[in-house]
């Protein structure tokens, strides 16, 4: 099975019935509690030699990633995260030289967000994994679902710096790659903060963790829409091509739509925040079409791409 | 760092204030709710050729065994589990032929006691390794804490016999292991409805999974005790001898306190669930001292052993 022929037929096995609002298609499972706020519940494993190379990559910053992809799901839907579980597989029992910088990357990225870690389990695995499960609760859960022709489509920032660090990897020597780049593949930052700021008012949103087109079509899929997306309004990250930020993945950036009555709302989050947000496009009428219209004007309708689990080949 | 070392370790990287009220050294996380019933966090992990061989176990029995070893956690606890969310790692795509025996037997098990499974995520990893999390509640928390001298120590039903069937493996074909043996080893069951039935009165629990005599240990360091077993008392399943049922693991039957006040409330359940539980020593004042009491009233002061998941060997 491909990931996306899995994630189908996952489905079958997934509870659906009330009080679970979402279990799949979704970055969270979304469950109605008693008191009429809903519980956020994700999880996301990391792999050496699939996620990771320790060839190149830090135990703090593994850690600190671990974190962000797993606060990244509860961020989309605007949530505020609360506790955390860690289950590590290791080969060797740990020790202090690698499980301590591990350890102090998650838990200070856990605790930048009030996140609590509570407890885990640790078991022998021939590669290092690392696995997370983080619990959280929104008031309002922002569903990909809720996407509506004539919204407008907005990336919280630039793309394609996480992809362009591996791409200069093959070709450069790990001194030779822009700080930068290091630090969107090594430190994605989760848009927490945002997520909340438009929880009430944003229709839909995902993150984009495989890919700017892949998770657009995963939200036009689940909201039964299609996109026009605008070449030159893509940001593009420095050091990075279109391609990468349409297809690269691993940018952690917030995809979001709004209603164009609701562009005041976001600008006042600009403001306050003090950051900028990229409008790219619009939603229509449709099944899943992602049209991307050049900077000629000229329409391709684009098929998904973006990072599929099961068929990436392994780093080293 | 040896397991125990290694939990001490962690143990600084937990969160413990207000409204947590375990983070280590229990079986589950346990969190005071608005509402005043307490949320319960576990998460457990079986890895391939480490907890479990492909050579000889049936998918089905893994993804059973997966629910039962954490629905045990929450029962433990007294608590009614919830919502599960499950990790697969896997080197090849998932392919009906294994993946759906493996979904139908954890759902079932989780379905059998009422909880659904919500979400979760598949990696590529060299071994198969599954983890699930398991969120539950409860209105009173059975902590291991709880224990008070002159409490009289139970477990819930015969021993040993998981372990028997990893000794018998070792000499005979698979086909001539008993029955009974293969039942204990690939489906146990975890002691949920005891949980309900005893989290009012009882003083302490943990579950038994690493033997009854490193449990014992865990439970009388946790509540600053100290515990006399009788031999003659202790309930050693068929199949099994005094040493697999001491140190054999992998029992999941429920190790619990009680004061000498509430045995009528235990007869009232054992009468209600047509079971019989093993009354096999005493509680007393000490730290954490463990003696065994034998048929001719000799005493041995045993050092606890039981499963250590870092330096236990590879099945294989």
């Amino acid at each position: 099975m491909t990931e996306n022929e899995w994630i189908f037929h996952l489905s079958k096995y997934l509870s659906t019935e009330s009080p679970i609002v979402a279990s799949y298609n979704e970055d969270c499972a979304v469950i109605t509690l008693e008191t009429g706020e809903f519980l956020l519940l994700t999880t996301d494993a990391m792999v050496e030699r699939v996620h990771f190379d320790l060839a190149y990559t830090e135990y703090y910053a593994l850690g600190y990633k671990l974190a962000s992809i797993n606060l990244s799901d509860i961020a989309s839907m605007g949530g505020l995260p609360l506790y955390a579980l860690l289950t590590i597989g290791c080969p060797t029992p740990p020790d202090s030289i690698w499980i301590d910088p591990l350890m102090e990357g998650l838990v200070s990225q856990l605790h930048k967000y009030g996140v609590k870690l509570v407890g885990g389990d640790t078991v022998r695995a021939d590669q290092l994994i690392l696995n997370l499960c983080v619990i959280g609760k929104t008031e309002r859960p922002l569903l990909r679902s809720g996407a509506k022709p004539g919204d407008l489509i907005y990336v919280s920032r630039p793309l394609g710096q996480s992809s362009a660090f591996l791409k200069f990897l093959k070709k450069e020597n790990f001194d030779q790659i822009p700080d930068e780049l290091k630090r969107s593949h090594f430190y994605p930052e989760p848009e927490v903060i945002l997520g909340r700021a438009i929880k009430d008012f944003a229709t839909s949103a995902i993150d984009i963790s495989d890919g700017l087109l892949l998770d657009l079509f995963r939200l036009c899929v689940a909201s039964c829409v299609s996109a026009h997306i605008f070449e030159e309004a893509i940001p593009v990250g420095n050091f990075a091509n279109l391609e990468d930020a349409l297809s690269g993945g691993e940018d952690y950036a917030l995809l979001f739509t709004l209603n164009e009555k609701d562009t005041n709302k976001l600008e006042e989050i600009s403001g306050k925040l003090q950051r900028t947000f990229f409008p790219i496009g619009k939603i229509y009428e449709g099944n899943g079409e992602i049209i991307l219209i050049g900077r000629e004007g000229e329409r391709r309708l684009l098929s998904p791409s973006g990072y599929d689990h099961f068929t990436f080949q392994p780093l080293l």
